[in-house]
């Protein structure tokens, strides 16, 4: 696959970035590589892009390994639409290209659709013959289209301005309200 | 600051880690990693850890690039409470550090209070004076605490069953009912 520079990597080399950034190189992210790559492919050379991804699990960090579009920086949107499929789109005029993948053509690479349902637990599924059928589907297991942002995805995030809580004394967006989420009773923590 | 194999970074390594992955060595991520550098001083060595970060700005990429917790591995949660602030926990027992940034400590150092609270605007902020202060003040501007995180947080995340939408054909969780979220009206795009 390839990143947002044209920096073609083997997939040896990819999987080495996915095992120091990810922790491991699971199949959703070489899978979500590819998806990267046609998505780039696509997309107008030089373009400013911002990305969303349908799905939290693995599809993001494809995207943040390849683009530079991350959670920190607000380029990289998750929404729990739970499909697995990726948007890269201008910035400013929000035009893209969705890929998603095509559950219509898993049938021909068994192992893959083993995976992705779950059919067997995974100490079951044969790692290398899933790689190696990821790796000859290659495109074959997508589907892209063209898509136009909603305009209100085309603002950019605003926090607005910055205030301290009078209970916690920490900082945190006034229009959260007179206090701040924390002790508004959203904290995870004791 | 270090990541959390305990391999130390110079400001300048950091650095550059930061423009290849966030695109600009933005001063959140420049706090990120020293914020993300107490927390781990005070974690046990060698135990399994996940984050919450507190805010989407800048400190998910902290630990991103630092930890092996990320958006895609599901072991970095982005909650939107809006306070500048992250938690690394035990993964099993919850028990952890938060380290926040503390808006009593700024008024020592007024460039990162001007940065932090928008006080002017970005360009006539004093660039490298604010990476000076953010250096000098080290662990200075930031309350650290143990916390423990409540059962829930404890649970790892679950897809459950995946089948396919009756709509659009691509596959979802089945949780999400009887068609996906995208065909209930949720996807972003035309
Ligand atoms: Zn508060
Ligand atoms: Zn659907």
């Amino acid at each position: 696959c390839r990143d947002y520079e044209g920096r073609e990597y083997t997939f040896e080399e990819y999987f080495q970035r996915i095992r120091a950034f990810h922790g491991y190189a699971a199949p959703g992210l070489i899978i979500g590589g590819r998806m990267v790559d046609l998505a780039l492919e696509r997309l107008p050379a030089g373009i400013l892009f911002d990305a969303i991804c349908e799905t939290s699990y693995c599809l993001p960090d494809a995207i943040q390994i390849l683009t530079l579009c991350t959670t920190g920086n607000g380029w990289l949107r998750v929404i729990h639409l739970g499909r697995f499929a990726l948007t890269l789109y201008d910035k400013y005029q929000g035009k893209g290209v969705r890929v998603s993948l095509n559950p219509a053509r898993l049938d021909a690479w068994p192992e893959v659709k083993t995976w992705f349902y779950k059919l067997k637990p995974k100490a079951e599924q044969d790692t290398p013959l899933l790689r190696q059928q990821i790796r000859d589907a290659g495109s074959d297991l997508f589907t892209a289209r063209e898509i136009q942002m909603q305009s209100q995805w085309l603002r950019g995030r605003e926090l607005g301005k910055t205030v301290n809580c009078p209970l916690c004394g920490e900082a945190f967006p006034e229009k959260h309200g007179a206090i701040c989420r924390g002790c508004q009773g959203e904290a995870p923590y004791e």
